[in-house]
């Protein structure tokens, strides 16, 4: 069967999340119903990040394999034509060998997450951002954060239900910066990892957050995650405030 | 009476413009309604640029006339409790002189409109940005948007319905700028005056997005301004993809 590698873009508010399951629309199941109105025998579809529900996307990559080749632009405009009015959509999608995969194939995966810190409450930006009314100090968040970078037991940072084989993974970089934002201030943390654990950019924000806000300081952050204890974690961050912006390859498909 | 200025943040989207009139909610009417709660006998709101329907502010100004005076921290605060849930919100509010008017006093508004270039649908930004199927070049644009600056009769582009007494205005500024997108590119323009007339922004954007398809020479831009006639303009661009972003007064009441 043909194979289509495909970016994804999509708007998380609506939908419970990336993976198909019981109760409310997932992203994967809304794009294999319109993968299916082209091609009513394509098997499931695999992602590279199964994003949680709120969780928004600019670079998901996902596989699909069609029962008959296809023109890639004609598969694209299709697709996109399909999944309207859901807000979703293919941005780029390319052939690529049988034995390429979105999800095992990856090898680095890219996020960010979008804090807004002020009093009034975000209209404009609203469902994109998390907010919190303090003021917020930089430099403690990055120190904190390049805490976090390296080979560590993430297990403090790891939802219960996470059922990733091992807790030890390697962050291989953690940026945060700080924004103006009309009446407050906005702050960009970026992470980038080969994998990363069920709920550890949301785990590692909530963390960070309580550094900038002073309640911890910056080697809290670095005791906590040497306790590998789940218990001494920050609060979860929510959702909405986290895109998954890009997934590396070694043979990316969308270079051109 | 005292009176409070505020910087005004809105998503346009679900109301029906800035200004007060029958059938939808505006966001004057429902920031009136908020004022009213806290002082029933709050007069009508004046604001610096009387934004379209779906336009959308992160730097609107408003002023209003409380009955008695208020520390300005908890003016703001109750507003905002009583915005709620409407995407409305108050960033910033001060006292000011009783001569001092949003809309009279302002020296310049300043306007930002979102262009994305892609085949995709948008659905991150949706409601937020203009989208355009076609490539677009950048430079045309820029040399477009130059011949509009100036000392000019704008009457090309404003919209019939336009009450203002002339359609002679300096335009202070044209900058257009283009912007990596997920799948496509953004184009940014900024414009800066110290007034439009009634749809010329959307007007000047509709007949720039000409000029960067090819469309349209630039220098045709230059030729319908000067016949000042509107059914030589371009088409409009529609509303959602425009934000009034910032005011500016000779005694700024925000400066701190």
């Amino acid at each position: 069967m043909p194979r289509y590698a495909m970016i994804v873009e999509y708007d998380g508010g609506p939908f419970a999340g990336w993976q198909r399951q019981d109760g409310p629309a997932s992203v994967q199941q809304t794009l294999e119903e319109a993968l299916r109105r082209l091609d009513p025998d394509v098997p499931s579809i695999a992602a590279a990040g199964r994003t949680d529900a709120g969780v928004h996307a600019t670079g998901q990559v996902a596989h699909a394999d069609m029962t008959r080749p296809w023109e890639p632009f004609r598969l694209r405009e299709a697709l996109n034509y399909h999944l309207k009015p859901a807000p979703i959509a293919i941005t780029a999608l390319e052939p690529v060998a049988d034995d390429w995969h979105a999800r095992f194939s990856a090898r680095e995966r890219r996020y960010l997450f979008r804090l807004i810190a002020r009093r009034a409450p975000v209209t404009f930006d609203r469902g994109r951002v998390w907010q919190v009314p303090g003021p917020l100090s930089l430099e403690p968040m990055q120190t904190a954060g390049r805490m976090l970078e390296g080979l560590h037991d993430f297990t403090t940072f790891r939802a219960s239900i996470c059922q990733a084989k091992s807790p030890v993974k390697t962050l291989d970089e953690v940026i945060v910066t700080e924004h103006p934002y009309p009446g407050g201030r906005e702050f960009q943390f970026r992470f980038r990892a080969r994998s990363f654990l069920h709920n550890q950019v949301r785990s590692m924000v909530g963390t960070l957050e309580r550094v900038g806000a002073g309640a911890w300081a910056p080697e809290d952050v670095a005791e906590v995650l040497a306790s590998a204890d789940r218990s001494r974690c920050g609060p979860v961050s929510p959702p909405q405030g986290l895109s998954l912006v890009g997934v590396g390859y070694d043979v990316d498909p969308f270079a051109s």
